[in-house]
């Protein structure tokens, strides 16, 4: 796939919502209605709930941390299931979640109405200050060096880890190792795991994203840990490989994690 | 399937797209910016071509006769080819064809231009003196008795063949008969036939309409179209039975039709 534009982005977001008759009435009348190049959109965004249950939503608008469901909360398929673990996943548990109820004793007359509510609400929400434009180089590490930060909870992400690089200082061209050192913290590494059993590798984090755990099933593990322990770099820059909805490589800015050397063995793994 | 109202038809309408990524833009866009009930469409119907040939357009507004097509004009697959047998197919001859050109060299804006430009216009179309509002009722005898004609210009259709009966005079719960008596023209008869080859029976259709041909493969044949002759029934008020592009059968009225004494023979069958 080549550069993807607005164009190309938004027509592949809405044919996501193919496989549900009324999602795809739904989804296609709030976007087109709302009608705005500067406000992005993600359909079927994997979540984590507040009750900690991983989950879709329907749509999800990140600059406002608003999730829309069509109908009832979207249960997990085989094949949903099957994909989340190599998905891309926004914690949601403190963004707001609206519902469009689309029963059948509901008319269309109500349920547009509902939806132009939604709109309504996102172009009032577009008026705060620090609302941000949709740009389509969010996904590159210029337009982090010039904001000068890189926060969590504005859902960071590079299509490559030569970006997540370039960001602290390096100057590559391309990048293929699943780390880097840190050009100026001696302390530190960027880190570019899969965060889930992937080869001979076991990693994990948790729901709650405050742990993460990186495990080997062969007997480099025991060499592994003790190198890492032995060599002062205890603190992680992360940028967890993983897909968004569309199937394209994400590196999705975790945070930055500190060595657990108390509870970190041979056993346990590297938490 | 039980009645269909608006909300069924436009969200199954709507869902019909979802085969093609850019029809499913264009044409999510197109219906949602014009946001009118009044309005009817049907996406991919089977028209007749001002060049004859067979083909599906994206979008049709029968109150307008007006067509849209998304990027190049659709050239049947197999399988489409395959369901045009029995399928309801407009008469687009006179029609008007808008093209939405969707090519990469193109941005969304001009796109959206483009659409919205179509809704303006179809904003205009309805301000006529001759609009009618969509009214789902339009497959219903008493709305034809109520105004006193059919005509086939007015794409008028039936979802049962009582209501054709009942147009006339008859005042029929059911009718499972493939034709019924004229209740005051001794000269005619009610015909409902499958206009391509079905069972033992070889109808077929000119592509001008103009000219229908009843054949059946078998010995019936023969003494079928010497009845026929006998009883000076020469008129046949045709509503044939057709499959639309949600799957449900129509009863298409396709006019009055003259049997042709001159070319009716055991070889053509009954012209």
């Amino acid at each position: 796939m080549g550069k993807l534009t607005k164009k190309g982005y938004i027509i592949r977001q809405l044919n996501r919502t193919r496989n549900k008759r009324l999602e795809l009435y739904a989804v296609t009348r709030l976007i087109h209605t709302l009608n705005d190049l500067d406000i992005k959109f993600v359909t079927q965004q994997y979540v984590t709930r507040p009750d900690r249950k991983r989950a879709l939503t329907d749509l999800f608008f990140p600059q406002f941390d608003l999730h829309i469901e069509v109908d009832e909360p979207h249960h997990l398929n085989q094949q949903e299931a099957d994909k989340l673990r190599s998905a891309d996943i926004i914690n949601a548990t403190d963004h707001r979640i609206e519902r469009i109820d689309m029963n059948d004793s509901l008319s269309l007359d109500e349920i547009n109405q509902k939806i132009d509510e939604i709109v309504a609400d996102i172009k009032r929400l577009k008026q705060s200050k620090s609302f941000k434009k949709w740009d389509m180089q969010e996904f590159e590490s210029a337009t982090y060096i010039k904001k000068g930060y890189i926060d969590v909870d504005e859902h960071v992400a590079f299509r490559t880890s030569k970006d997540a690089c370039n960001c602290f200082g390096h100057n590559y061209k391309g990048w293929q190792k699943g780390g880097a050192l840190h050009p100026y913290e001696k302390e530190s590494i960027l880190w570019f795991p899969k965060l889930y059993p992937n080869g001979e590798w076991l990693n994990s984090i948790s729901d709650d994203e405050t742990v993460i755990i990186e495990k080997n099933k062969n007997d480099r593990l025991e060499s592994h840990i003790d190198k890492v322990i032995s060599e002062d770099k205890h603190q992680r820059i992360i940028f967890a490989h993983v897909k968004d909805n569309l199937g394209q490589v994400l590196y999705r800015f975790r945070g930055r994690y500190q060595l657990d050397l108390e509870n970190s063995n041979y056993e346990n793994g590297l938490i």
